[in-house]
């Protein structure tokens, strides 16, 4: 017990650091450096077991070569911060260890989950009562969980003598949509090439014209997703011209909102979700927007039934019918996992604690984020080219855009080098490397984002 | 800060009754008690805030009403045991609140993944320096990549051209497999129906030959699982008479050790897996047998680059090819998710807390139960019916059947309203319901077991 409050002690010093300024947000190493042994910290494994003193150093060098995610600096991905409720709530879950499969074992956290779910499908705006849904590892396992029980409300038959009982299936996503609707087309067996992509517009919001016209081309339209906040530019799809046409020709919606879903929180700014309640699936990461520790990623579903028809196979050792108590809490079979982590609680726990914060801290963000820059960002996804003086007088043409096109790979890395800041960049479409800044970290001030711009322009002044 | 060191209060009480035998393992309650608030204890979302006093209380209670899985009379799960060193890791896991995909947020965690795979590739017996593999949210999903990467190999088009580009697949697995595999079937578009189940021998073992017979039977047989201690009985599938069948007819073989994998770190009881070097994929998860906290399981592959290919999409946001580093260590492409928790740290610091411990502790854990029970089990799973006095003169036949088949779960609902211990039961093909003891636990002792036994007649005694 004295190790446990050893290590506290090390962790609670990481996290006090984690707010402070003056630290770095990372100490850069390559992969090669780091596997040679920094100042003794041996990342392989003997057959020689370490002291506890040992471990406790190996705990110190894992958060000093890490990076520090929840720093008021750290732009670069779409989950940041470090939120001290959630953090204890995660605590709370790895000592209680247990597994979400069954009421028996875990039911405490499994009517947590059923309540919780049961508040979303609410805020999403379907009529109280109905529905369903489940926690899954990560938005990506969500959205492939929205493809399958499509498949098992057109063709059910898919479950028991696979794709072959269905004609060919195409789906629909936008160019701009993440890349796990394709991961979910491969690994399902519909195949990469019959989900189409659609066009979207100048802000990259899907254009639903262009649905139309590829949904009337040829084979069977079934699902369409429409993304509520895109990855790269944070847009949103208008969904209910989407869902106009999925009404129209009997298809399946579905909404990943699993980075602007925590618009919905927020009464001023949940009208970019105008239309969410008329879908058929909505995916919805709390550990994005709305600042929950990794990993907590909800999918809903509007028609009860569907999930567990979809993957329901009835193993009689976990889910015996039998029980004292009503087995309809033993939610496990739902799932396409057996085991399944306790993702609830840390989100539960955040929500008694804070959710009027919540709700005000999300309608502030976009409020203020916005203003800032002249292009009216749609969410708190900031896109931005950084032209080094020697490009500036260049024309617009070739040799500027191969040359803008290594800017903010050459930034980045002296930003990492240096370690003061951490931000995106990607290029997109015909759209060469440009940054993107995610501001979603309640920590994060005004001035953290001059910083940030103050850097780029400090590394990227003699490029 | 104040509030997370009071909540490490809280957790460490818990920890430390968890092993005191005087503790329950829970304390019972039916959902509908739960759900009207039990002792002011009130699991409804509100848009409320509450005080940090009364999360605080909401944390005691969640422990409270939970089930005590480390709890040495804790026998119900696969997965039991509560190892100090593994929970300190996951404590740090959270603390450092950061995602897999790339080296560049988890540069340590990414490369204590790729030490620790090769190690656990190397325990399999595959060649020095070959295969792949990832941590995946449990077994069900480390099964399901097996399939997905046999047909991968095997029918590379489905990716881009769906399961229309392959011919009529079969996949094989034993009636006493995990149903995850059949969960993969249903969810990959092959089809339950497309999934042949094997006979087993009376101990619950494939029968080498019905998988022969079954192959020529006609469409085409493209993978086989193999299981490394079965869920139920604890039995190892014979993967070296398998591996020769599928070497004739050109089949994947998978090996699912997520249960009976442990033993590979014996050497005494590794023997149990003889053969598995020839398998092409293995399931293996640290979770159970070897205590690591929830959730960590491996999918270990010996081809190297057909996770990769299997599932890699490219995200130019994420995977940007310009990176100033070695981008081979961005290993999020090879997984179905995108983000992904960090299972690994808790292993990696079990490893080198006690590698020898953990070593000697599965040896000793078979050496020692096994001899306990006559019929002498091929693993730590322990079988057996409960013979109530008043059924013991009653001739074999239906009648007696039926009245045991309620015996088990009448005793099971006892002991869960009494909080002393837990069991699971299950039947299984022609067997009625009986006990499946699981002793994985380093906490429990013979005297542990013997206690689940007195507490068997004492609640069974007069039904």
């Amino acid at each position: 017990m004295q190790f446990l409050l050893e290590v506290v002690e090390i962790l609670t010093n990481y996290v006090r650091k984690t707010f402070d300024r003056s630290t770095k947000v990372l100490d850069f190493h390559h992969p090669h450096q780091l596997l040679e042994g920094m100042e003794g910290f041996n990342l392989e494994l003997s057959d020689q077991p370490e002291s506890l003193e040992q471990i406790l150093v190996d705990c110190r060098d894992t958060l000093k070569y890490g990076v520090r995610t929840g720093h008021p600096r750290f732009f670069n991905q779409l989950s940041t911060g470090l939120d001290i409720v959630g953090l204890v709530g995660e605590w709370l879950t790895s000592t209680a260890n247990t597994n979400m499969f069954t009421y028996e074992i875990a039911p405490v956290f499994v009517l947590m989950e059923q309540l919780t779910l049961k508040k979303m499908r609410e805020i999403v705006g379907w009529p109280e009562g109905e529905g369903d849904g489940i926690f899954s590892p990560g938005g990506a396992i969500s959205n492939m969980y929205s493809v399958m029980i499509a498949r098992y409300k057109y063709f059910p038959e898919v479950k028991t003598k696979g794709m072959a009982a269905a004609p060919r299936l195409v789906l629909f996503t936008s160019e701009h949509s993440h890349y796990s609707i394709k991961k979910a087309s491969a690994a399902l067996g519909f195949g990469t090439e019959n989900l189409i992509l659609l066009k979207t517009d100048e802000r990259g919001r899907v254009i639903p014209a262009d649905l139309e016209a590829k949904v009337i081309e040829g084979y069977v339209p079934m699902f369409v997703n429409a993304t509520a906040g895109t990855t790269v530019y944070g847009a949103f799809d208008p969904i209910n011209e989407i869902a106009d046409i999925c009404e129209k020709y009997n298809m399946w919606l579905h909404v990943d909102g699993a980075w602007g879903g925590g618009l919905l929180m927020s009464r001023k700014h949940r009208h970019k979700l105008n239309g969410v309640e008329r879908a058929n699936s909505v995916t919805w990461n709390p550990h994005k927007m709305m600042g929950v520790p990794l990993q907590c990623s909800a999918i809903l579903v509007r028609e009860r039934g569907l999930l567990q028809g979809c993957n329901s196979m009835c193993a009689g050792y976990l889910f015996q019918q039998d029980k004292q108590y009503d087995v309809a809490y033993d939610t496990g079979d739902k799932a396409i996992q057996c085991g399944r982590h306790v993702d609830i609680f840390k989100f539960w726990l955040m929500w008694k604690a804070k959710v009027g914060i919540l709700r005000r801290f999300l309608s502030a963000l976009i409020t203020n984020v916005v203003p800032i820059f002249s292009y009216q960002p749609q969410h708190t996804n900031v896109c931005f080219w950084y032209l080094p003086p020697s490009l500036r007088g260049l024309p617009d043409g070739e040799e500027r855009r191969e040359r803008l096109h290594k800017v903010a790979p050459k930034i980045k890395a002296m930003m990492m080098e240096s370690g003061t800041t951490m931000v995106g960049y990607q290029p997109q479409g015909e759209k060469v490397n440009f940054f993107r800044m995610v501001i979603s970290n309640p920590a994060a001030t005004r001035s953290d984002i001059d910083f940030l711009i103050e850097e780029i322009e400090r590394f990227g002044n003699d490029l």
